[in-house]
């Protein structure tokens, strides 16, 4: 159907990663939900906000299956937010989770990725279902029991559902499985 | 079985509602969860930190089938912590759902249900599932995304699931559901 | 002079008081700045931001000569917030400065010190120097920098300044200098 | 007096200033108070907690001749926190005080005034009274009130006073009298 693939979430497009060995692909980590967070290390809110909830996500949401993934999506100082402070960043931050650098496009100063996903600016953050599809796209930070709702939602999705999305044959052990793996720090 | 069994949550035993034209029982709201907090007026964490996040609950889920019961638990002061300070409490503080006097016994300084559930103190918490039984049971002030992660997993359960919980033929149009509802303020 | 005379704290009407042996006057506190802080228990923005300001308060000045001093001025739900609830707030809250209450006045909801100094609601604060006069008065909680700021200021004026309270001279030495370059945002 | 040099606070060395036409010196500011703060870019306690509490002080004391002044001394991560982004950084947040890059020195990763005021590391603060000698030093972020209260006390300072800086008997009412009263939890 037309509407459900105008919500499939584009590829990503980075030309470095930090905090995993290989690169990672959308497509690759089909059958997973995704929280992808955009955000750029000059940007205030980012730093008194959303990273501080990333740290949260990245912690109760630790055993379950749901994939991290920041990206640096610089639109503006781009000489002030090089790889090389992202690095250092991530490591006075003790940010654990994959972090990739948004492709630079020529001619532009907004990044690829940014522009696949329509990002307003930063944070954004992007919740992608088991079966790709765009769940949830903010522009700013949300309330944090909001997002641990739509994320435990997305994550009780099972992977056999998403695979045949729309169909009714889904969900037998669903509910059962997340609950236990979400921890309180 | 007996450990299902073990697990059901206790009856209320409240002397006085509020903020509700009738009586609740926890076993007429089978089928729908159910965040039950524990609080009394005079305790600095409960007005501090608990009460907020039970606004924040109300909020993030009002348009789902979650049911919110707050119980005032007097284990201490009782003359001071009357059903008419928490009335004009209510009122003051504009918390919307019910809340429901624990109701005294006699020669104890420890209301029924706070003694049924075998809470520890306020704050406390207890979430339901749409069968009966607790899902979780928490002393003091848990992580905002944990908590909204919580209720989204038990809000996930359909209600066939709970008439056969611990059946595997179950949740068919689980997901798709309760995700929409599920606002940001 | 009559502007001099106008801006004099007037004295507080208290019925009771508690964590303090004998009754307190601003006439016998004259030498001394005060730092008045009027609220009531049911009041969200007393509980959640002024209570806990002034035990910073407490903390910060605790080895200065400042009083602190609490009024409760109960103007709605009187029956609710009775001096035994009051009472127990105290111990519970641990707040170890002494609290008055503020004293009712027959046909009126308001109580007469919250009339005398004409105080717009709760929770509402006075810094009184040490010549009693009123330095600054707020309703609503105000920046902790500023706040510091102006009992450092009060605290600063000496004791022999205040001995010549209602000299024009003196006052005008005392309240003109920094003080009101200390702005609230 | 020995004791009283000793604290008077040591000269800057700032290879680069922003936000200030020309170069600021300690000994050109004498007569006026000076808050030094000590950051870094990539220092989570810099950005979550110091910053703030400066823009705060910024706008509180706005309307006083203290002096503010931020030193970038970068000890670690040196390419990472360059100019350049300290630049974007100041434009980003809308620092509007005075901010010096910290002097390097060949063969040492701390800079040069970080050194001579021997700082254990950021954030960090210096408060310096009108006459030069250093009043409070602390490392990491301090109460809000105490901070206020201090700067206030450094303010109320005449200016009179500091002219005779050194004299033994000012010195003796400046420092001395309520400042050491004035403590931090």
């Amino acid at each position: 159907m037309i509407a459900s693939e105008a919500s499939l979430a584009p590829e990503l497009a980075i030309s470095e990663w930090f905090n995993t060995p290989v690169p990672l692909t959308l497509s690759g980590l089909r059958g997973r939900p995704v929280f992808l967070h955009s955000f750029q290390l000059l940007c205030p809110g980012c730093m008194a906000q959303a990273i501080p909830q990333v740290q949260r996500i990245e912690r109760v949401f630790a055993h379950t299956d749901l994939q991290i993934i920041g990206i640096h999506t610089v639109f503006e100082h781009h000489a002030a937010m090089s790889p090389v402070t992202l690095k250092a960043f991530l490591h006075e931050y003790r940010l654990k989770s994959p972090v990739g650098v948004d492709r630079a496009e020529e001619g532009s100063d907004v990044p690829v990725t940014m522009q696949r996903f329509r990002l307003r600016g930063t944070p954004s953050s992007v919740l992608i279902g088991r079966d790709g599809t765009i769940l949830h796209q903010a522009f700013g930070v949300e309330d944090d029991i909001a997002v641990g709702a739509r994320i435990a939602m997305a994550l009780s999705a099972s992977p056999a559902q998403s695979a045949a999305a729309g169909d009714d044959a889904c969900a037998d052990s669903v509910c059962a499985s997340p609950m236990p793996s979400v921890v309180t720090p």
